[in-house]
This record gives structure tokens, C-alpha cells and sequence, in this order.
């Protein structure tokens, strides 16, 4: 059976996930970069910017497990762009390159009907309403067989968390503040029933994985 | 200068200090006995409950540096007991045995006041009452050049932390969720001006080292 799975989902010492105020200059929030600073050090994270060199330790090991056998993505709206509400017209092609970085189908949640997206590198954004169960029934089947990778936001991962459907979520926490924004944990999420390994540090993160008990 | 320290403050992956419902029977609330599971497998957190054996690597250095230098300790004072409301007697004399751990002067923080507690092994129980500067100020006197330690609960160190006074914060992140309970951060504490060493991880927790920047 397929599984659904968060990878390298930054959070603070201060438990959020992202800051306040998202917009294109700061897709994370003000002051969320810093979420990020340990993903831009190694090679994996600098390969994803064209960029060489980067550390080859923990964190990059960590980074490159989100990648393996994953067969298809959901993510909420906002992780696929900064436009809310209806889409005034489909210039906004997400925040990658013309070829993104997922080469499978991606599932984008938003109440804003739009056309199936075809980028290079065979990356698809299929734009879908639903519960989060529904999107997940497409994601698997497209999947064929892979697991599916849930990536943001916030309030996306929570959405799964609540209804019990992820099996398995790295944090990596970040040794920064934020002060304010949104919490990935709270409020009965996680729900009962998830375990963690012992969490280990890496270069600029420590990195836990919570599986479904 | 001496400085005011938190050491081994455990928080769950969720940000809680402590459960709900603290009482004689679960000091730090429902569940949140978890938050120390690593104390008790290092040696000096089986010495402290009289029990040989336990692991000496990085969780119990942590733990031991947690003694350095400490000349005063502050508490909050259902640190010092469960008692809520004013002293109906004198008879509770602190979780600890007639031979407290501290060996040095201890401020109970409590708005109802009590004569000072002498116990074995140098420890005194100084019931205070005052605002978080007044009570570090007779706390600085009496370490006599050594550091304060200010131990918990979390509404203490956070009163601590919204003024500024802390000067080092380690906390221990317990691989535990508790669901709900007291966050330790949120709602602008820390306050800006702290920096975070790199995370840790021992044998059973991970260690997060915050210094006034």
C-alpha cells in the first residue's frame, strides 16, 4: 500500500511552519527564510537553485531521502504560488522553473477551478477540490504503485495530520525563532497514535521523523 | 556578571513545558512525565533518584552542566510543591527529600508568604514575593558571584524571558508529543535578541542551546 509521506518540513524552535504576511518576495512569510538556511548548505539544496558545492553530511541525507519513490505530490495553493482567490488568468506557472523539480503528477488543492498544467520534465499541476482524502485517492492512483509526497503548507499538512492520512513526517527544526506565524503542531495535531525516532543533528538542523505508531 | 541560566527545560516536539491537570501525582500534568524519559537513563539522573547505572554520554553532560557554577536558584512555586492558594500549614516541604538537590539558597516565587525553610545540605527556602528583576536581584546577592539558575514552571520562565532577564536557555526537545498543555514560546516570548547554538542530539533528546545575541 502506497503511503503518504511530508519531507523536510521546517519548523522553528517556536513551533511554526511559516511566518505572517506571505507574498511573492517572501513565499514563507516575513522572516521565514531562515526556516530554509540549512537546505541551501548542502549539495542537494544548492543543485536545486543551479548551484555547485554544499555539504554532504546529515542534512543532505535527510533531503535527498524526501526524493525516493515518491510518485506523486500534493500540496496546498499557496506552496504552488502567491495569487489567491480566483485565478484572473494563467500566467502564474508556480514557482519553479518551465521545468520543476518533481518530473510526476502534482496535485495543487484549491477551491479555483483551472486547467491541467503540463510543464518539461513531465510534471503535471492538476488543479483539484476535494477532501483531503479524495485528492489523496487521486494522488495514489497516479502514483502507480510509488508513494505520494505531501508537501505545504501549513495549514495543508495539518488538514492531513487531522484526518489521520500521513504515515510518515520529517521536521527539521530550525535553530531560529520566528516569533510569530503558523504552527504546524497544536490544537489535536497530530492527532493520538504517531511516534517519534530519536531525532538526530545534522549540520544546520535537527531532523524527526514521526511515523504513524 | 552573573548571569541567569535555564538548563534541561524539556519541551515536547509540540512545544508544551508541561501537561494539564499538575498534581501530586503527576507534578508536570497528564502525560508529561515523557518530557524526562531521557533524564532518568543518564547516570546523573538515576543518581538524583538514588539509582547506580545509566548512560554518560551527551544527555548527561548536558544534565550535569546544568550544576556549573549555580549559586541561587529562583522557581516558580508549583515547582516547589502542588499546594495552590495560601500555606494551609507548613507541612509540605517540597517534592524533594529532607536533603534537597540545590545545596544553595533557593527563591520560591508565591504571592503568599511563608517564613524561609531550612533543610539539610544547605538548601534554604526563601518564600518571595515581587516582580521576576526584584526577586534575580536577591537571588544575584546571594550566589555570590556565581550564576542564578532559574528552574520552572513554564509561566516562570517565560515571565523571565518576556523581561529580558535570561541570559541562557537550554531546552531539551523530548521525541513526545502531549497534545496540549503550556507552550513555552508563543505570543512574543522569546523576545527578539536571542540566538540558538547549533542542535545537539543525545541519546534521548535533542539540545537546544538559546543565548542573549
Amino acid at each position: 500500500m502506497a503511503g503518504l509521506r511530508v519531507h523536510n518540513f521546517a519548523v522553528s524552535l517556536d513551533g511554526f511552519g511559516a511566518g505572517l504576511e506571505q507574498s511573492v518576495e517572501a513565499p514563507l512569510g516575513v522572516g521565514a527564510e531562515a526556516l530554509h538556511e540549512w537546505v541551501f548548505k548542502t549539495r542537494t539544496g544548492r543543485a536545486m537553485i543551479g548551484q555547485e558545492g554544499g555539504t554532504t553530511g546529515i542534512d543532505d541525507h535527510f533531503l535527498r531521502a524526501g526524493e525516493d519513490g515518491i510518485g506523486a505530490t500534493i500540496m496546498g495553493r499557496n506552496m504552488f504560488g502567491p495569487v489567491r482567490g480566483p485565478w484572473p488568468d494563467e500566467s502564474w506557472r508556480g514557482w519553479w522553473s518551465e521545468e520543476p523539480p518533481y518530473h510526476h503528477p502534482v496535485y495543487v488543492m484549491t477551491h479555483f477551478p483551472r486547467p491541467d498544467l503540463p510543464m518539461d520534465g513531465e510534471t503535471v499541476f492538476h488543479f483539484v477540490q476535494g477532501p483531503p482524502g479524495e485528492v489523496l485517492a487521486m494522488a495514489v492512483e497516479a502514483a502507480g504503485g510509488r508513494d505520494v509526497r505531501l508537501g505545504g503548507g501549513v495549514s495543508t499538512v495539518r488538514a492531513f495530520l487531522a484526518e489521520g492520512l500521513v504515515d510518515e513526517l520529517h521536521i527539521a527544526i530550525a535553530p531560529v525563532f520566528l516569533g510569530v506565524g503558523e504552527r504546524l503542531f497544536g490544537d489535536g495535531v497530530p492527532p493520538v497514535g504517531y511516534a517519534c525516532d530519536p531525532i538526530v543533528a545534522g549540520e544546520g538542523a535537527a531532523h524527526a521523523v514521526i511515523r504513524r505508531a
